[in-house]
C-alpha cells in the first residue's frame, strides 16, 4: 500500500480513507462540464480539525498536493481532482456548534449543509442570506471558498459579508483563527475575507462564526413583461434609480421564457414577451406594498406590457417557479454550460444583446437569466454532449461571453469562481500586478504549494 | 541636502516637499496622545498616483520608510511619523473622479474629506454610509486604511462594505488594482478587503470605487433613559431580539451623562438616570414609527424610566448632541484618551460595569459612551496632563480596559485600529499563528519593511 495512504489511514482510520475507483471516481469533479479532471490518490474524510491538521502534514510531508471539497456543487471545477492529490472532503464535518440569538451569530463547521443551516437559525427568527442555486445540498465550506452568492445579494451581500471569523488549517498543520465574534473588528489585516473566495488554494476551513440577520417577512411578488430586453434594461435603472432594494430582482431572456413555457406547458408571459422581470419584498406588509408600487411604476415608466403583484405567498412561489425552472427547462435540448459575467446594471440589455450575436454566431443556443439586481448573469449554453463540434462551439461561446462581460466593464465570475476553467481570465481580468500579487500571497501562505495548485493561477 | 529630499524635489517639485521643521511636526502625529512620535525626514504631498509611484521608488531605492497620511484624524498612531520617515500626505489628491447614480458607485481619490463625499453624493439622491465621528474633517484614504466605522455601523456596516474595488501603489512601485466595478465579483483573492484596514503597512491607496446606497429617510429618534446600566443592556438585547435593526444606536453611561449635564448646563436625563439609550430610524414615514415602537416597547420591558420619541428632525439632532457633545464635556475635567474595544452586544453591560471597577481602582474618570448596535464601545479616560502619575495610572487604565474587552470575548480595536499603541494587544489577540500569518503577508507584499513599518506588528 501507497505510504502516504497507509498514514493517512493510520491518522483517520481506514474507513476515512478511501482508495477505491468508484469512490474516488465520485469525489474528483463538481458540475462544470468543462474542466480537466485528474486521478486522485485517495479521497478523506475527517471529522474534526485535528484530522485535517494530520492530513495536511502527512501530504506536505510527502508532497501530496490536497484538494479541499465540500458538497461537489461548484461550477468551476475548482474542487476536481489533480492526478496524485488527496481530495479532502469535508462533508462529515457537518455539526452546527451554536446559534447565539442575542448576539446574532451561529459557529459551524464546514460540511453543514446550507438549508439545514437556514432552517436551524429559522427557529430562533433568524436568517442566513446566502442562497446559492443549490442551497439545499451545498455546504458552507464551498460557500466561503468560493464567496458564494445567490439570490439574496441585491439586499443582503454575498457570502463574505455575512462571516464574522474563521478556523483555518494552514500549509504547515497549523491552526490558524481570524476574526472574531463580535460584529465589529479592526485588529490586524482582514483574513478572514482573505480566505473567503481563495478556493481552497490557501488553507482548509475547519470552522465558521457567522453574522445572522433577523428573519425577513414572507415575501411579496411582482412579475413584468417586457416586449423588447432592452425594455427590461431600462427598468432595472429605472427601479435603481427610485431608491428601493428588492429583496430578489432576477431577469429571464426571451430564450429562457420560451424554453420553460415548453417545459412548464404553460405561457410564462403575455405574446410577444421578449424579457421578464421577478423582484419580490421582504419588507412586510405596507413597506412590501409601497416597495413593489415603486418597482411597479418603474417598469411600466419603462413600457412594461404586463405588471402583476402579489403578497399570496404561494401564488408568488409559482410566479419565481418559471426561474427556477429554466436549468432543467433547458435539458430538454441537450446538456447545458453556465457561464457567470457580473456586468455593471446598467449594462445588462447589453449583455443579453451581445449573447444573442454570440448564439447566432456560433449555432448555440444561449439563454439569458440573471440577478438582474446586481447585474450577475448567467448566459446558459446547451449543446448536445454526443455531438463534438457543437461543444467546440458551446466552448468558444462560453469565452466569448467571457470578453463581452470584461468589455462591458464587467468580471468574468460573479458567483461561481475561477477554478480549473477560468485560470486565463482571471490572469486577463487582474493584469501582470495583480497576478503577481497573488501567487506572492499564495507563496507566503502555501509555500510549497499544496493547496490545489494550478487551480485559480499557475503559481508561474 | 540630503540626496533622498533632492530627488523627490526633482519628482514632485519643491512645493510639494517640505523640510521645515513646523511643517514636519504638524504632520507628524494623529489624535492619540499616547502613541510614539518619530522625527520625519520629509513630508511629500503627491498630487496624483504618478507621483506616489515616484515617492515610492525613490524611498525604496534608499531605504527610507514612508508612513501615508491622510487628515490626521486616526486614533491610534498609525500615521505617526517614525524617524528618518517620508510622510506621504494624501490630501492634495483630494478628486471626486466619478459618480454614477445608475450604477450607485462613486469613484474617488484618497485625499476627499468623508464630508465632502457625502454631500457630493446626496446630490444625486445617493448615500455613503461611513460616518467615523470626524466625518467632517477625515478623509477617504485614512477611513480605507483603518477600516473606519461610526454611528451608520448597526446597519450599514464599516468602511469595508462600502468599497468594489482600490488602486493601490505597492512597495517595488508598481500600480495595482483590485476589485471591480461590478456589485459582485470574485474573480481571484479579495485583495480590496485585504488592503482596507491595513494602516498603511502594505501599500499606498490611489484611488478607490465605493458603493453608494439609495439616500435614506430623515431620521426618527428615540431616548431611553435607565436607572441601572444593566437595565439599559437588557434593553440592547430585547431590541436585538426584536428584530429591529436601528439605523443608530448609542448609549452613555453615568459619567457620560453627568459630564455633558454639567457641560450644556442642561438636564439630558430624568433623576437617577445612570444610563441613555439613543436609537433612530431612517426607515421613514409609518416605517419608522413602527420600528421605534418595538425598539420603546423593548426598552420598557427592560425597565426603562422614560421613553421618548420624536420625528421632528430638528429634535431628534438636539437629542443626539448630549452624545455628541461627550468628548467636548469631558474636556472640563482635563485631557481624554479614548479606548475602543468591541465586545458581543450582550456584554455591554458588563463592559460598562468593569469600566466603572477600574475607574475607582485607578481614581481615573472613565466615561464610556459607545455603538450600542454593534457592541464597540468608547471607554474615555479624563487624565490631567500635566499630572505625570495620573496619566501614568490613565495608561494602566487604558491597558486593563483592552484587557476587559477580551476577557468578554471582544476584540482590543472595533474601528480605530492598532496603529502603534496596541502592537502587543494585536499579538495577544490574534496569537502567534495569526502574528505569523500577518508577517508573512507583509514580506510578500513589502519585503523591504518600507511602509509603515513597525505601525500594527514588529517584523521580528
Amino acid at each position: 500500500m501507497n505510504a502516504v495512504v497507509q498514514a493517512l489511514q493510520e491518522a483517520l482510520g481506514a474507513d476515512s480513507v478511501r482508495v477505491d475507483p468508484d469512490v474516488t471516481a465520485t469525489y474528483s469533479r463538481d458540475m462544470m462540464p468543462l474542466a480537466p479532471v485528474g486521478q486522485p490518490l485517495a479521497v478523506v474524510f475527517p471529522e474534526n480539525a485535528e484530522q485535517v491538521q494530520a492530513v495536511v502534514r502527512i501530504c506536505a510531508g510527502a508532497g501530496v498536493p490536497i484538494v479541499p471539497r465540500g458538497a461537489g456543487s461548484g461550477l468551476s471545477g475548482a474542487a476536481n481532482a489533480i492526478d496524485g492529490c488527496v481530495m479532502l472532503v469535508t462533508t462529515r464535518m457537518n455539526a452546527i456548534l451554536e446559534i447565539d440569538q442575542d448576539n446574532r451569530l451561529a459557529v459551524v463547521e464546514p460540511g453543514v449543509v446550507n438549508l439545514d443551516l437556514r432552517d436551524a437559525v429559522e427557529k430562533h427568527g433568524l436568517f442566513y442570506p446566502p442562497d446559492p442555486s443549490s442551497y439545499d445540498w451545498c455546504s458552507i465550506g464551498g460557500n466561503l471558498s468560493t464567496n458564494a452568492g445567490g439570490l439574496c445579494c441585491v439586499k443582503y451581500g454575498v457570502t463574505t459579508d455575512s462571516v464574522l471569523g474563521l478556523e483555518v488549517v494552514l500549509a504547515d498543520g497549523s491552526l490558524l483563527k481570524t476574526g472574531r465574534r463580535t460584529v465589529k473588528g479592526v485588529a490586524g489585516y482582514d483574513l478572514t475575507k482573505l480566505f473567503i473566495g481563495s478556493e481552497g488554494t490557501l488553507g482548509v476551513i475547519t470552522k465558521a462564526v457567522l453574522a445572522l440577520r433577523p428573519l425577513p417577512q414572507a415575501p411579496a411578488t411582482l412579475v413584468a413583461a417586457f416586449s423588447t430586453t432592452a425594455a427590461a434594461g431600462v427598468a432595472v435603472t429605472n427601479i435603481v434609480r427610485s431608491g428601493t432594494v428588492p429583496s430578489l430582482m432576477e431577469i429571464m431572456d426571451a430564450v429562457s421564457i420560451k424554453a420553460v413555457e415548453q417545459h412548464l406547458k404553460t405561457e410564462v408571459g403575455p405574446p410577444g414577451c421578449e424579457a421578464l422581470l421577478l423582484c419580490q419584498s421582504d419588507s412586510g406588509g405596507e413597506v412590501a406594498r409601497l416597495e413593489l408600487e415603486k418597482v411597479e411604476l418603474a417598469c411600466q415608466a419603462a413600457g412594461a406590457d404586463m405588471t402583476y403583484v402579489t403578497t399570496d405567498l404561494a401564488e408568488g412561489r409559482m410566479l419565481l417557479t418559471a426561474r427556477r425552472a429554466v436549468l432543467t427547462a433547458l435539458e430538454v435540448y441537450g446538456a447545458w454550460l453556465t457561464d457567470d459575467v457580473c456586468v455593471p446594471r446598467t449594462a445588462i440589455a447589453d449583455l443579453i444583446a451581445g449573447c444573442q450575436t454570440i448564439s447566432e454566431r456560433h449555432r448555440v443556443k444561449i439563454a439569458v437569466v440573471g440577478h438582474a439586481g446586481d447585474g450577475n448573469m448567467h448566459p446558459t449554453l446547451v449543446y448536445d454532449p454526443a455531438d463534438a463540434d457543437e461543444f467546440a462551439r458551446a466552448r468558444i461561446a462560453f469565452d466569448e461571453i467571457l470578453e463581452l462581460g470584461l468589455g462591458l466593464g464587467g468580471t468574468v465570475t460573479g458567483e461561481h469562481g475561477i477554478g480549473k476553467i477560468k485560470r486565463e481570465w482571471l490572469a486577463r481580468e487582474i493584469g501582470p500586478v495583480g497576478l503577481a500579487v497573488h501567487r506572492s500571497i499564495k507563496q507566503a501562505l502555501d509555500p510549497g504549494n499544496l493547496f490545489n495548485p494550478g487551480s485559480m493561477f499557475a503559481m508561474e
